[in-house]
Order: C-alpha cells, then sequence, then structure tokens
C-alpha cells in the first residue's frame, strides 16, 4: 500500500464514522495529502470503503497521471458537472463536505447540479486536517528538510548582508538562497524589520535601509509542499541593555514553551508557559499573538497553540514556538523554533543559534 | 478623496441597489481594494452611505493605522464577534456576504453570532470583483509597474542561463532578479519548464538539467500588490522545422487574438479568434485551456477570456492573451502578454520580444 493509499484508508474511517457514504474533498491541500496531486484545482470523491476518485481540469492530464494512484476524471467543464456525474453513476446518496474548506455560492451550485437523491451533508469541521495534524516518517523527513533548508538560507543570507542594505534587498537574498538550497519556494512572504518597524509582528519588508539596531528575520521554506518557519533575530552593532534584558527575557520564554511540550501535555499548557515566564519580566502584555501552531502542509494548522487549544499534544506533532513582544515607538524582539513533539518530549529541529547576535 | 473613499463609494452604490443596509466583504483582495490594508486576516464592513469599518486582530494595530483611513475595530478575540457586535450597535438588519468568498462554517458561525434581528443575505457573486475588472490610473501604474519588472527579470535570468541549468535554478533566478528589480515576489509559482515537461501547461521546475531543446517560462510579478503575467519560449540550441512551424502557429493565433481586442467586444469573441487561427493550422485541439484572464491584485480575475464569456471589453481592463498547444511526449508552446483595453483597441503591456529565439 502507498503511503496514500494507507492515509486514504484512515481518512475513509472516519467517513463512515460519520455515516457517510463519501466525503468530498475541497481542500486542496487534503486533496495534496490524499491523493500526492500537486495542481492548482482538483477536487477527491473519498468514499468510505477507500477507494477515490480525483476530479481535475485538461490542464493536468498528464502530470494528474504521473501523480496520483487513484481514479482520475478529466472534466472538461466545471469539475462541479462531473462531480455530479460520478455521483449518479454510483448512485451514494450521503455526501459530506467541508465545511470549512467550501465557499457558499460553490455548495449552492452543488447542491443544484446534483441528482435529487443525492444529500450534501457538513461533515465536522477540520475531518482531514486532525488526521494531518500527526505525521508520518515521510512527512517529518520532508520538514526536516525544510527546516534545513531554510536555517542554512539563513546563514547563506547574512553572509551577504551589509549595514545600509534595504529589508527587500535582504528579504529577496534570503529567498533565493533558499530556492538555491531546494525549496519549491517560501512558506510565506519573508519578513525582514529593522529596528521600530520590527514592533509590526507581519511587517512586510520595505525600501528602509537596514541600519544599527534590531533586525527581525521571520523566514520559511516549502520542501515537496512541506512547510518549515524560524524567526532570528541579528542587532546590527552593540546592543543596549534594554535590548539584552528583553532578549533574555523573550528566550527564557521560549525555552520554557519548548520545556512544556510533551505528549498529554495541551497546546494551552504550552502557551500558559510562555506567558508565565514573560509576565515575571513584566512582559506578557507586549505579547500580542499565541506561542504558534503546527505546520505541515500549510504553513498554519493545528494545533493551535494558543491560551484556548485544550487539544492534547501527540507525538508526530510539529509545531512552532515563538513568543515575541511588541513595543511602538522601540521594535519587537520574536524568537521562534519548529519542533517535532517525541515519546517524551520534544525534537527542536530548527539548529540556527539562539544566543544573542550582534554583527 | 482618497482613491480609496472613492472606490467605496462606487461599491457602497451597489450595496444599495441591491437593497442591502451593508456588506460584509471578507475577500482579502476586496479588503485590499477598498482599504489598501495588506494584512492576512480583516474583514470590512461597507455601509450603504460609504461609511466602512475594518476589523482586524491586535498584530495589525500599528499596520492598520497605517495604511488604513476608514474606522478600524481590533478584534481581540475572533473578528466574527466583533462583527456582531458591531452590527449590533448600529442596528443594520440587512447583511450581505459574499457566497463566494465565505465558507459555509464561517458563515454558519456569523448566523448564530448576530443579533436576532440582523439577516444575512447572499450579494451577487462578483459585486465588488466587477468594479475591480476596470482599473483606475493608479492601478494601471502598478500593472505597468509589475509588466516591467517581470520583462527585465527575464532579461537578467536568461544572461545568467547556461546549457545544463536546471529548471529549478532557474525559477529561482527568475524569482532573485525580479525581487531585486523590486517585486513584491512572484505572482503564482513560476514555471521552467523544459522539452517533453512543456506539455503540461502548470509543470511545477524540476531537478530536470535543461539540454538543448524547448524551453517554456511562464512568470508573473506581483508589485505594490498588482500582478503581472508573461510567458515565453526560448529554443536551447537550434530549433527543427516541426518547432517552427509551431511557433508560428502559436503566434499567429496569440496576434490574432490581441487584434480582437476592443471596446465592446466580447471575451468570447478574442477566444474565438485565437481558436480559428489555431484549427487554420490543425492545433485547435492541442489548445486545452482558455485564451486568457483579467488580472490586477489577483493574478486571475475577471474576465475569463474563454468560449463562453460573454462579458464585453472596456477601457481600462487588463487581461492577458495567452494561448498555447500541448502534445504529450513531444512538449508545449505558450506565448502570453498582459494588454491593455483602450478606447480604440488595446496596448500590449508586455515590450520582450515574441520573436522565435535561439539561445
Amino acid at each position: 500500500m502507498t503511503t496514500e493509499q494507507s492515509r486514504r484508508k484512515r481518512a475513509s474511517k472516519l467517513v463512515a464514522e460519520n455515516k457517510l457514504e463519501a466525503l468530498l474533498v475541497t481542500s486542496l491541500h487534503n486533496v495534496r495529502y490524499l491523493t500526492g496531486f500537486t495542481g492548482s484545482s482538483a477536487n477527491v470523491l473519498l468514499y468510505r470503503n477507500g477507494n477515490a476518485v480525483l476530479f481535475t481540469d485538461p490542464r493536468y492530464t498528464v502530470q494528474s497521471k504521473q501523480q496520483v494512484n487513484c481514479h482520475i476524471k478529466i472534466a472538461k467543464g466545471p469539475l462541479t458537472r462531473a462531480i455530479a456525474a460520478e455521483i449518479s453513476r454510483v448512485q451514494v446518496a450521503k455526501i459530506g463536505f467541508e465545511p470549512e474548506h467550501i465557499n457558499v455560492a460553490r455548495l449552492e451550485g452543488l447542491k443544484k447540479a446534483l441528482p435529487s437523491k443525492a444529500r450534501l451533508i457538513s461533515a465536522p469541521e477540520g475531518l482531514i486536517a486532525k488526521q494531518r495534524m500527526v505525521k508520518d516518517e515521510g512527512e517529518i523527513a520532508l520538514i526536516r528538510a525544510a527546516v534545513d533548508i531554510n536555517s542554512r538560507a539563513l546563514e547563506a543570507a547574512l553572509k551577504r548582508f551589509k549595514t545600509g542594505m534595504t529589508e527587500t534587498a535582504l528579504a529577496a537574498e534570503i529567498d533565493y538562497q533558499s530556492r538555491k538550497l531546494g525549496a519549491d519556494g517560501p512558506a510565506f512572504d519573508t519578513i525582514v524589520a529593522a529596528g521600530v518597524r520590527a514592533a509590526l509582528p507581519h511587517a512586510h519588508p520595505g525600501a528602509a535601509k537596514i541600519g544599527p539596531g534590531m533586525l527581525l528575520i521571520d523566514m520559511g521554506a516549502f520542501k515537496d509542499g512541506y512547510a518549515s518557519d524560524m524567526t532570528r533575530m541579528v542587532h546590527v552593532g552593540p546592543a543596549d541593555s534594554h535590548y539584552k534584558r528583553a532578549y533574555a527575557a523573550v528566550l527564557e520564554s521560549q525555552l520554557a514553551g519548548i520545556a512544556a511540550v510533551r505528549p498529554g501535555a495541551t497546546a494551552a499548557s504550552v502557551d500558559r508557559a510562555v506567558r508565565r515566564t514573560l509576565k515575571k519580566h513584566g512582559l506578557d502584555r507586549e505579547f500580542i499573538h499565541s506561542t504558534g501552531h503546527g505546520l505541515g502542509l500549510e504553513i498554519h494548522e493545528g494545533p493551535r497553540v494558543g491560551k484556548s487549544d485544550k487539544s492534547k499534544l501527540e507525538p508526530g506533532m510539529t509545531i512552532t514556538i515563538e513568543p515575541g513582544i511588541y513595543i511602538e515607538g522601540w521594535g519587537g524582539i520574536r524568537i521562534e523554533d519548529t519542533v517535532l513533539v517525541t515519546k517524551t518530549g520534544c525534537e527542536i529541529l530548527t539548529p540556527t543559534r539562539k544566543d544573542l547576535v550582534e554583527l
């Protein structure tokens, strides 16, 4: 059985458990997970016996044959019509859909196209996403590769860094090094934020020249579809004591978060460990986002490592731990690793150093 | 009145025409178009009098203040809750939603959160998208800049091309040059497909070395959020007569498509002009996709330049003209420009040469 077949087998049990005869998979990430197909337009109909049909369009006739080992239907018109024809043919009546991955207009279109006996039923949210939270060996290997590329790309890019370089130029350099090292591309828009701009957690690199002061770099790489994610600070020129104290506090909170990661612990408990440490340093109110998130085929997947996520960590989950503080008019500090939950705790996948760096 | 204010004013008339008191804008591209906000999480409530509220989360407190000139609500919890609070406060009852931009789960969540008097009503599909099809001066300037960067990036990357380079390495070089020239990033995954792989219209660059033969490059750049799109063929080493004939036929069809672009012509008539020319050369069955698409804040927007799109072209629309032929086991040829519909016909924005290139 191939990896994709065994994933479909497991997913089909969820279909049956939810009293559905089939599940219409509309999330492209779920399509890729279940079939290996990487094109930009496809749906999968997964039957409760584990059989599946991939629907795509003629642009992908050749590619789908190369990538996919389930049935393939090439739809000359809208996918909806081809799906309706298949459902008429096999006469299934209870078809689940992914409510968080189908828009209202598409669902209406499907309802109209389906034979009168067929019913579309909302599957529980995150049905396949939950299965995807725990990564298999192949997935972990790809995430390791993505993490490794990412760290090497940062190292290579920083070798080319010069004071006065623009944020945009450094971001371009990072992405280029990452691609040269084998990444599919960046896992998200690379963040390079210098000085006061580091106070914007999701800053876009700008034309600003990077002068002496703090520099926040948040970057990720996709490798064969799998993501990595890392944030590092460097300080251009010597850091002052304010920065040093704040850096030490954020690092301490990040290490506290990592120490809290183990099977059975809730995602919320990891977040709490981080906040508790920041609070000790009077910095908890400057931490304005969650501690982290799962990652895999998507840069953001479950579990959400936040205050209210009670899902329990399991071996094989890959998550980020990324506390940060943001102070308008001063700047920001964030430190982020990708970690793998193991049987006994966790393994920090990111190899890049975390001591305070002055360039 | 700022550009965004006048866009909101025009859009609010559509809200009123559809007998809605407000429209909940959930497409991030529409959010950007109406407010200038570029963050990754936001909704806009646009009232029929042209007032608007942007909802986003604390990561974007600083950024939203810098970018947006309408009201801003920073939601500490889910956006849905903040939206419901606003709707309760202003007591609007008929709120439209964008059916193609809201997933079923989110709509259900909103329905539950709203005050009992408020009703969510499906707005017509593409309400804001239709307004976006015709670009204003500022948008056209950005698309010109994106096209220009894209063409210069191809030129710079090809100067660095050597036979034996991998598809991936050339794609990385293209993206790097594009970023160095000021692009935000690629408008889509750059396609570099050599030899028989050019038969896959949406090939991902692979580890294959580029040897003598045909080479298809499809690339686009975002500049300040606006897209460009271009496909060019180069032939590594001397081309044979089969390739030359096919290239000439595709180019002829592309020029026929461009000649058909004028205000009042339907998108379908442009597609027909292309197909007619390919048919003359016996190649119409190898043309397996549409002739082109609009582009702007998205790489694919309306109008769809395809068989069945009866929308009439208008001055200010920016579309691609990109016929291609694909033959399994042989390869493929596609030629694509970005063009601007003018008062009298169209202007080809893409400056890159289209005669047969042998490297």
